[in-house]
């Protein structure tokens, strides 16, 4: 059980959830072993790891796992804590940010699938719910640089994988990101200035052709 | 708006989210105005301080409101931190228990509402969920006086306003919590001990009774 000392990312290249955690690992400079799983053909080791959910992102710290994308994300800020704070120190500016990264995990995902799986009437209500958010998101990002304002944080690594997704959304639902929410395409651009983004964030076609396979899949035309 | 001066709580008796709030609230032994909301008829205070989501409960703190009960209890645990820490200090502990604080909120009450909304095959489905999450949530709980081990913590707070919705789920699924997961029972019975728990909690007939009103509202025999 080598791989299991120190670091270890149980993960998927495309996932936007795996990526929170590696942007938040790169924004704290902790090294780690990225272990790409097949999850069609599910590993020992990541069954052993999330018994109860079965899902990537796994991270093992020391042989601990640590599951569930936004709570892996906490953690790191938590252990290293000596380094690029992701969550602010005031506790309502914390909980803030806590309401807005739960609001993106109920939302954008879960809208974003039915982008591409639904046709018709689930397709436009998923668009319109899409649209919906992001201008919520739009909202709350106001004038500011990023989400919590000069610095980037936990709200910035939770919705910046999604940026990457943007294109296959608008190509599955027929409409434009920057036409609906040009702040939240700036703020993605800003993002993207940051390393620890640009490293981990893939080619939007290529999410785009990976949503094709989904698709395909899923029998959906 | 006078009300909106040091803590307003809006909430719905019922509610196993609201309740969480209130157990919060009265272990760190901070006084609150109580405010019961129509949520047939949402008044303009809940629509302005939770435009998002809309829904209860709400924790308005000098005039700034926090939505979301896992949210709010870890604000509430973040700001009053003086007294009857809810979240462990060690990372990983705190890891832990934000996973199935997360776990519980994903699974027992859309389960539990299925268990009375749905029949046949989908009611048994919802009715093996249910009893599989609640097997889980015991192998966490295991052998310790509460989930986090000698004090009362986030995750208790998280599940235990579930148990006086038992009853419910029990008489609309013909199962029985205690024989499938005698140590969560007991365990409901340690908590009940506390003061903050059976202040709160509601008779479980009383939500059973609830349960039927709902039914009744959703066309459901």
């Amino acid at each position: 059980m080598a791989g299991e000392k120190g670091v270890v990312l149980l993960d998927f290249w495309v996932s936007p959830f795996g990526q929170r955690v590696r942007i938040a690992l790169q924004e704290k400079c902790v090294e780690y072993e990225y272990k790409e799983q097949d999850l069609a053909n599910k590993s020992e080791l990541l069954l052993k790891y999330n018994p109860v959910h079965k899902k990537i992102p796994v991270l093992v710290h020391d042989g601990k796992p640590v599951c569930e994308s936004l709570v892996i994300v906490q953690y790191i800020d938590e252990f290293w804590s000596h380094k690029s704070p992701l969550l602010p120190s005031d506790p309502y500016c914390r909980a803030n940010a806590r309401f807005w990264a739960d609001f993106i995990d109920k939302k954008i995902y879960d809208c974003g699938t039915r982008l591409w799986k639904l046709k018709g009437e689930g397709k436009e209500e998923a668009k319109k719910e899409m649209i919906e958010a992001l201008k919520l998101l739009e909202g709350e990002l106001g004038e500011k640089k990023y989400f919590g304002g000069e610095s980037f944080g936990f709200v910035d690594v939770a919705l910046v994988p999604f940026v990457s997704w943007f294109y296959a959304y608008e190509t599955c639902g027929n409409f434009s990101v920057e036409k609906e929410c040009p702040k939240i395409v700036a703020w993605g651009k800003r993002c993207m200035e940051r390393e620890s983004v640009s490293k981990t964030l893939e080619d939007p076609k290529k999410v785009y052709e990976f949503v094709l396979v989904l698709k395909k899949r899923f029998g959906v035309e």
